[in-house]
């Protein structure tokens, strides 16, 4: 099977992904720059082409995960992690107290580069929770409510938020046309 | 005196620089992908010098102005743009409600390219409106109270804008770096 490399910063990430796909994957750091935009696919395009030429050319993968938030007309999307590093995740839930809905969308993609370029989207609805709640998983983990469920997958355990996550499709995704082009 | 060449989308921030400099600059418009940062710097550093490149070679100058709001420990920064395109002035003060501390730092950089980068400048602090008001300027010039003043830029004629404003400072220092150089 090819070796991909999964450019990623983040340790919950990569072992998200391991899970997932049931097996082990190469994790590379680097630190690149990323688009400014709302949007996952701009934000990811580039950056599986800079880690591709950042590695001589090795076959990577790059994952990139937003939050869309309904009543904020789809803010703070792909710059999720500008609002989590800034105000965290009780900051998200207080800027929006003066709004009734609260309707999200979380989308991840994964994006396959090595020389041409393969996306793999997965979504999952859901709302913001009142404030935060739980103490498993990462990043806003603790505020989003997936449709079904009246827990945030901050509540749940690694195996319960698998089943749900949009992380589990777009890498699922990703598994089957890599199969398909073995 | 140099030819430099104002790299940006926006006409009213070029009339702007035009006003305050007191003479005429090239305008020209390029769709450069921008850096995400909260920081200006970051981000007007990458841009002056993709401007430069596409340009192939000329002096050029580019300009940003973000919105630091305190209680969001700096959000939206350098992103203003993304909450002006989603939520809009409007929104943001809507997403302040339930914050008391309304208290905001405005910052301008002008970034002048020629080969090698200097960087300019300008911060005005004040605190964000209950609502906006006013139909002057552009951007969340209708929700920024100056300090010294009860009124938001967008209840400001420009020649009163241009007397408090961020971008008048990093434009004049601009202009008097030149000045020296010449």
């Amino acid at each position: 099977m090819r070796e991909w490399v999964f450019v990623t910063s983040s340790r919950p990430k990569f072992a998200e992904a391991e899970r997932i796909l049931g097996r082990r994957l190469i994790q590379h750091e680097l630190d690149l720059p990323e688009v400014q935009a709302l949007d996952l696919e701009t934000v990811i395009a580039s950056k599986a082409q800079l880690a591709y030429k950042a590695l001589g050319g090795a076959p990577v993968i790059v994952e990139d995960t937003g939050l869309f938030i309904d009543c904020w007309r789809g803010l703070p999307g792909a710059l999720v992690r500008w609002f989590e590093e800034t105000v965290g995740p009780g900051g998200i839930c207080a800027m929006l107290e003066g709004f009734a809905n609260r309707r999200a969308r979380a989308q991840t993609i994964v994006a396959a580069y090595d020389g041409s370029l393969e996306m793999f989207s997965g979504e999952v609805q859901g709302q913001i929770a009142l404030a935060p709640r739980g103490d498993q998983g990462f990043g806003w983990d603790t505020i989003f409510i997936p449709d079904g469920e009246i827990r945030t997958f901050g509540e749940m355990t690694s195996e319960e938020k698998d089943l749900l996550s949009m992380r589990k499709k777009a890498f699922l995704d990703f598994a089957s046309a890599e199969g398909r082009n073995a």
